[in-house]
């Protein structure tokens, strides 16, 4: 990953960014070769600000329209760079929709993807019809019974396989996720869902959400959830919940 | 307000509706030539459910992208309605950056507008730069002495004329105020402004905040923010603070 510069001297800052981003109008982080992508638009105004094509890694690759209060990316630089400079020039060059939060130099090894210890999500339910932070959230205005919501969290928690909440189609070979923290807590007109884990497949969250939410409305017993978790079949699972009500809230390294 | 129906007899329920908007892509509550409003908005879904013209009145002129959380209606309908059903398809039919989330019949007397004894508006500053929810605060981050905040809101209590608060060309001649609660609290990276009126002039909270925003900056004296209100000139006091920041929160009766 280092490049001999004119100097003849190796260097090359890693330099590590947190980053918002509003989710609705990105076709997810990932490149896309059609569709606007947030690590599309990042490695644009990286490219514009320090004229040099520069690939960023990101720690999770969220998927079309879901958000994230702190996505974390790194990439190299060609030279040493003014931190403080680069995180306001980002920030002017950047769409609104993308704002870095925090931007600092981290040691050479480190990934923001292969470094990451785990992951954290948070789901969003709102019960009540709202048209100020509609897109920022599953309205769903059934009942939901909060007792079967956290019955699934708490099946959830531990290693398991998560095959049967993995969109088909992906390429992975292991399934199997380490879940730390599952919880349903209510606030105000909302259920929220934060989930922890060291790795997540593909749609998992949304998936879960979504096979909970028919849990929480009576269509399926609590203990059917374990069922459907022991299946590693993603037919046995319920609907994806709606990207919009799902955020990336932390990677912790 | 009345006409005879088929019997004879006459009958006109009062119709009293408290919605919700998201601000951002209206021209403001009031009918325009062009323009979306979401009074012409509301117009449309009951002329397209009753297949009657109706006039909606408001409880506030909300500018062109000031959102409301509460804003208040009432509109007259030839035949008894069901209200519940009349709810729920005005919320299908209505565009989803409108909610109205009650609905009830009110006294024939009752007028949105008139019958109003005071309203409340709500302004969000955001000091973090943020991509979510950017579209409903003001995203300043300069330094605001939060007591100088307090100062000004102090000297804007009572009764007085707000003229030098009043976008000028408006059409009122009566620019006497009687501010009931005005108040700045903090909230994490957030400040927020709350006021109550028994009436407010055109574009009056946000040149209120624009003005105190320059004093909290140390740009002006907070002494000055009297003079300014004693001075009935619209020159004299600061900018006006961005319509995204604003929110109609409720209408008392």
């Amino acid at each position: 990953m280092r490049v001999p510069l004119r100097s003849g001297i190796f260097f090359m800052p890693n330099i590590k960014l947190t980053l918002e981003y509003d989710g609705t109008d990105f076709a997810g982080w990932q490149l896309q070769a059609n569709g606007r992508s947030v690590q599309g638009e990042l490695e644009k105004a990286l490219r514009q600000i320090l004229q040099q094509d520069i690939r960023a890694h990101g720690a999770g690759r969220t998927d079309s329209g879901v958000h994230a209060r702190a996505q974390v990316a790194n990439f190299y630089v060609n030279e040493k760079v003014d931190r403080g400079l680069l995180q306001k020039s980002l920030n002017a060059v950047l769409p609104d929709d993308v704002v870095v939060y925090a931007l600092e130099e981290v040691p050479d090894s480190f990934h923001a993807r292969f470094s990451a210890r785990s992951r954290s999500y948070e789901y969003i339910i709102e019960q009540r019809p709202t048209a100020i932070g509609r897109k920022y959230c599953w309205l769903n205005t059934y009942a939901l019974e909060t007792k079967l919501l956290k019955q699934c969290a708490a099946q959830a928690m531990g290693t398991h396989s998560f095959r049967s909440f993995c969109k088909t189609g992906n390429e992975t070979e292991d399934f199997d996720c380490r879940v730390s923290g599952a919880e349903w807590r209510t606030e105000e007109s909302r259920f929220k869902f934060s989930i922890t884990a060291d790795r997540f497949l593909y749609g998992m969250v949304r998936a879960l959400v979504g096979t909970m939410v028919e849990v929480a409305r009576g269509y399926r017993a609590s203990e059917e959830f374990g069922k459907i978790l022991a299946a590693e079949d993603r037919s046995k699972a319920g609907m994806s919940a709606p990207a919009q009500g799902l955020f990336l809230t932390r990677v912790t390294y």
